[in-house]
């Protein structure tokens, strides 16, 4: 199952939010349409809204040029601002359309639309293969049998292409026999985990038990955990992490018990322009997400709520980064800025 | 909003599945519909479901009575056996249950139901007691103003009677200034915070936010949490503490960023046959409590689930248990063997 099918005129954007229910999709004709499948998490992952994204200025470029109308570049403009905003954590969105922008050369419209569908086909192709490097060097860090390993939200094929990120390496690791099971955490409020990494699992059968986030702490306990892996909305230049909420929880949790806990993410989610996680912007969404479950009202009316969809983990929990440059140990400050160095120059 | 209302022929349960959104109660005639209320967690709730339980002996021994059967006693004594077993984790329903059979003397079944209500009635009004003292003694523990304090579950009127235990602390410290808010943790999978234990806080208007449960980890990370206070299911000796899953993950929480983290359970609920928290049993409940959320299913069909529904927290994570009968600081030991000590011979 793809997050999106790409046409010649349109993208078809799976509705994430009804799986595993249902399987939807719904098409995307302009930038505008991209945007508000971002903003209400029909299309989610840190690295899925970057190609979308990437997608959605294509689709407002080829608009504007078939309209004709003038000032093609600047309404493209406008449409790569409104997309690179509407979720203000994850890097992946802003730094695919930056990136793309700052490799278009002025030429007629025409021109323009085959650049950026091609840079989108490239981004990603590229994510497909950044997601294989990192499974494969990821799986490696698991000792040779059976582990048992705790992911939190999704990152799998959902939330990137391909393989996905923590979830790619558990998915290498379940193929090397160095994985026997999954502990798959619910990921209130918007439960990725039970819609999503659960579906994702069972459909590649590998093992694997559904926890509400609750749980995590006495599993480990218990000594049932040998080793948790999660994505990255963004990294800072110091590996401080944002990732969905509840990840620094269980970073704690895991270094209390001393279980690893390695953050799987390209070198694309490091922000070059954050030096600590104090500077991550979290974005907090709305109340009844909390407040309801699918529509259905689990908290008296008018309660109020705090939903922060983020929070951040200090460096000094996280045992290794693994990107797709390669493993990084901490301390990560020098060796971040290497990657990024390297990936700016490859 | 009181969890039993007892009458001279029945005792009306509230349905506590159905809250907020619907207030309904249904009638118990015989201990079987006391059972089959502790058991769907209609009443749920440590201390109240050791006193629906002794209610639902009374009701049997009404029964008994009436129909003037042979074998009255030994009746009576099945009964006490299906409810005292209905839920393994909470001391409080067999202690209730053993103490009121240990105090029955020999006599006309007329006679074992007068007495069977009065004690039913007394400890009612005892658990009240102990819940104002508990309140008193554990707000004393809070600095002069503004805590914000976490708790975890409901711990409230509905779990207890009168003002509760955890949550009776809470209201007692708002009353007298110390508290400025409170955050309530969902408490998936039955939502006994959103549900419960933000409706009690509403309409007391103490003022509070609902929060997933893995948003308490960040929210101590930036500071905004001063004491996270608990209720208890089971004490062992040493003072570990078997609570609704969640709370053991709180703890090590807690102590990571160094907040207070208390207790707050009557000497009842301390097992004095349990040395440690390994000897807890821990109810392991059914998996649709997971893969649904009030009928709505939200993970995939025949998805493996764990559902344990408490964990066991160690002494060495307790700043302080709050009893009935005083605070007691670590090591525990010694102290709470006094505690049950003073209460036998109270």
């Amino acid at each position: 199952m793809e997050p999106l099918r790409v046409f010649s005129d349109h993208v078809e954007i799976l509705d994430q939010r009804q799986l595993p229910q249902a399987v939807r999709y719904f098409n995307a004709h302009r930038a505008s349409d991209v945007v508000e499948a971002i903003r209400t998490l029909a299309v989610r992952g840190a690295p899925a809204i970057g190609i979308a994204g990437l997608y959605g200025l294509w689709l407002e470029a080829r608009y504007l040029a078939e309209a004709g109308e003038s000032g093609f570049m600047d309404k493209l403009l406008v449409a790569a601002q409104q997309l690179r905003h509407v979720r203000p954590t994850a890097v992946n969105l802003s730094w695919a359309i930056d990136r793309a922008l700052g490799r278009l050369t002025p030429g007629p419209a025409d021109e323009v639309v085959t650049r950026l569908r091609d840079m989108a086909d490239t981004l990603r192709q590229e994510e497909e293969e950044r997601n294989a490097r990192m499974a494969q060097l990821g799986a490696q860090l698991l000792p040779n049998r059976d582990s048992r390993v705790l992911t939190h939200c999704n990152t799998g094929s959902l939330a990137t292409v391909g393989v996905g990120t923590a979830l790619g390496v558990i998915r290498e690791g379940y193929r090397q026999g160095r994985v026997a099971m999954v502990w798959v955490d619910e990921t209130r409020p918007l439960l990725q985990g039970s819609r999503l990494t659960a579906w994702e699992l069972l459909q590649d059968q590998i093992p694997a038990t559904l926890i509400t986030d609750s749980m995590a702490a006495g599993l480990m306990q218990q000594g049932q955990v040998d080793a948790v892996f999660v994505g990255a909305d963004r990294i800072a230049l110091n590996g401080d992490t944002a990732n969905k909420v509840g990840t620094y929880g269980l970073a704690v949790l895991a270094q209390y018990h001393r279980i690893p806990f390695y953050v799987v993410a390209p070198v694309s989610t490091i922000d070059e322009h954050i030096a600590s996680g104090q500077d991550i912007p979290i974005e907090e969404r709305q109340a009844d997400e909390v407040r309801l479950i699918r529509g259905v009202p689990i908290a008296p009316e008018g309660m109020a709520v705090k939903n922060p969809a983020f929070d951040v983990t200090p460096y000094a929990l996280i045992s290794a980064i693994i990107t797709d440059r390669g493993v990084v140990y901490p301390p990560f400050d020098q060796k971040l800025r290497q990657l990024l160095e390297e990936d700016r120059h490859a």
